[in-house]
């Protein structure tokens, strides 16, 4: 009878641990609060109905994929105005992840108050720096208002309703302000129209091993590549480097040359091409490039977003 | 004797229009608020001897120089962890400025209190979100404290001053507490020493055209150039874009391609090459590129920082 109980105690315990797995089997990772233009990201990705993983940090997030807490993970790379955020190039370097797809996020910024705030009664605006930084001209049309920083844009809408402050706004995406049933009292007041963040869907497994539901989010046809490798600074590298896509009329989307720091005349390039990793010339050019390279590693082979 | 006190008075008039303009001809512009590294990079530049112009934004910074209220300016260009701030390539390229000269900064970031703040006083840390994210693991072993967020690194010393908060403490760079009179308690407490800002020193006049002062500052041999261009994106552009330099022994220290938005398929570069616009071989290089190009504009020639 002893034995018997150990062994249902067992059965719970695995039960457990298979509900544990079958949430993570489901869940994406982001960076941020609800409502962030991360998690807009997802819904353009995969669409609305997964359970989603919110964590504080890029690294945290990285860490929740790496050990199984979420199946996947979507990370902004580069902006339209701010450039590549090599941080989140060099954590995915560190990690091993591979990309599966790609999406591009217009960033709107719009005035967020709490359902019961007029215009009038704002005396307070708050914002991550950046947000705020996009939207000078609209601020300056609003003086009065004491602007003041916060660390997060969707998380500045979580703190209106946390707090209730009903004389603030905060400057968000529409996401913050549905996720937080507030209402948007001016759409679109940023500076640029022309500001777009570039998302990458990370996920430990190769393609072929992900869950028929994630794989069917992923569509078909994959015609972008994205790899890296480093090269000694030499006359010239870069060209021979370059000469392996060209020989093949194999067009390039992105290049980026980034300094190795601590290895003077050291690179490390970052690059794009149209083209599937399946095809012969994609193969070939790749092993030509291997040949000049001092390091190579494909990042993944996905749709064009 | 009407008409001499309207004399006097014009005279009186252009004295003070040939100070503001002498003070404007030895004024060097910058972001941020007093002890911001973009003064550090000031410093790295030109010395300690010039007076500064703090600017509110990249813009503001940019118009003053435009407006002859400054001399130059300095402006950030790109970072190690964060990549380059197009926004600042894209105010350049329509502020028809020119480069002088480029440094760079360290980011190291300090713990800063009042004098009489001790480690065990402090209940709440502040600073500009990106120094935050880049000291996480410090802040990790100091749970208990409550972290804001602030809209500057430098700005939140200024702020401990001026709100005399003897239980907060602020992260900056040590030009911030030297400069608010302040205390560093705890040294280099950011994740990652390899962190640099590369700043540029931008003016209106060519270089022949500056006071002695500020030419004397700036070196003699200037072995870099930094371009900008956009081809069209067929496949091989970029590659016979790069042939001019390969062709030439011309060695490259950066290069970046960058999606113009609303355009789709064109592209603009940002390349930096050794050598000096003067030598033979890089007019011919920059001839042989201007029949490639659609565009094509050389931002400075400098000294390599």
């Amino acid at each position: 009878m002893g034995k018997k109980r150990i062994l249902q105690e067992r059965v719970v315990v695995n039960r457990a641990a298979g509900a544990r797995r079958a949430a993570a089997s489901s869940r994406i990772a982001f960076q941020g609060e609800r409502g962030a233009f991360s998690e807009q990201a997802v819904h353009q990705l995969l669409g609305a109905r997964w359970s989603l993983l919110p964590c504080r940090s890029f690294e945290e997030m990285f860490e929740a994929v790496v050990r199984g807490r979420a199946l996947a993970c979507v990370v902004p790379i580069e902006n339209t105005l701010a450039g590549s955020i090599h941080k989140n190039f060099d954590l995915l370097l560190r990690h091993q992840l591979q990309i599966l797809a790609e999406t591009n996020v217009r960033i709107e910024h719009h005035l967020i108050a709490l359902p019961e705030t007029r215009l009038n009664d704002i005396r307070e605006i708050t914002s991550h720096p950046a947000a705020l930084d996009q939207c000078q001209a609209f601020l300056r049309r609003h003086p009065r208002w004491e602007v003041v920083t916060g660390y997060d844009t969707a998380g500045s809408v979580k703190s209106l309703v946390q707090q209730h402050l009903s004389k603030s706004a905060a400057i968000a995406g529409s996401l913050a302000a549905r996720f937080y049933k507030c209402k948007i009292l001016r759409k679109n007041i940023e500076d640029h129209r022309q500001n777009f963040t570039r998302f990458w869907l990370l996920s430990k497994s190769p393609r072929e091993q992900l869950p028929m539901t994630l794989r069917k989010e992923l569509g078909g046809t994959r015609n972008k590549t994205s790899i890296v490798f480093s090269t000694k600074s030499i006359p010239g590298a870069l060209f021979k480097c370059l000469s392996v896509f060209a020989l093949r009329d194999i067009n390039l989307s992105k290049i980026e040359s980034r300094p190795l720091v601590g290895r003077p005349f050291e690179y490390l390039f970052y690059v794009d091409f149209l083209g599937n990793i399946d095809e012969k010339r994609c193969q070939n050019a790749l092993r030509h490039l291997g040949e000049i390279t001092d390091f190579l590693r494909v990042l993944g082979c996905y749709r064009e977003g």
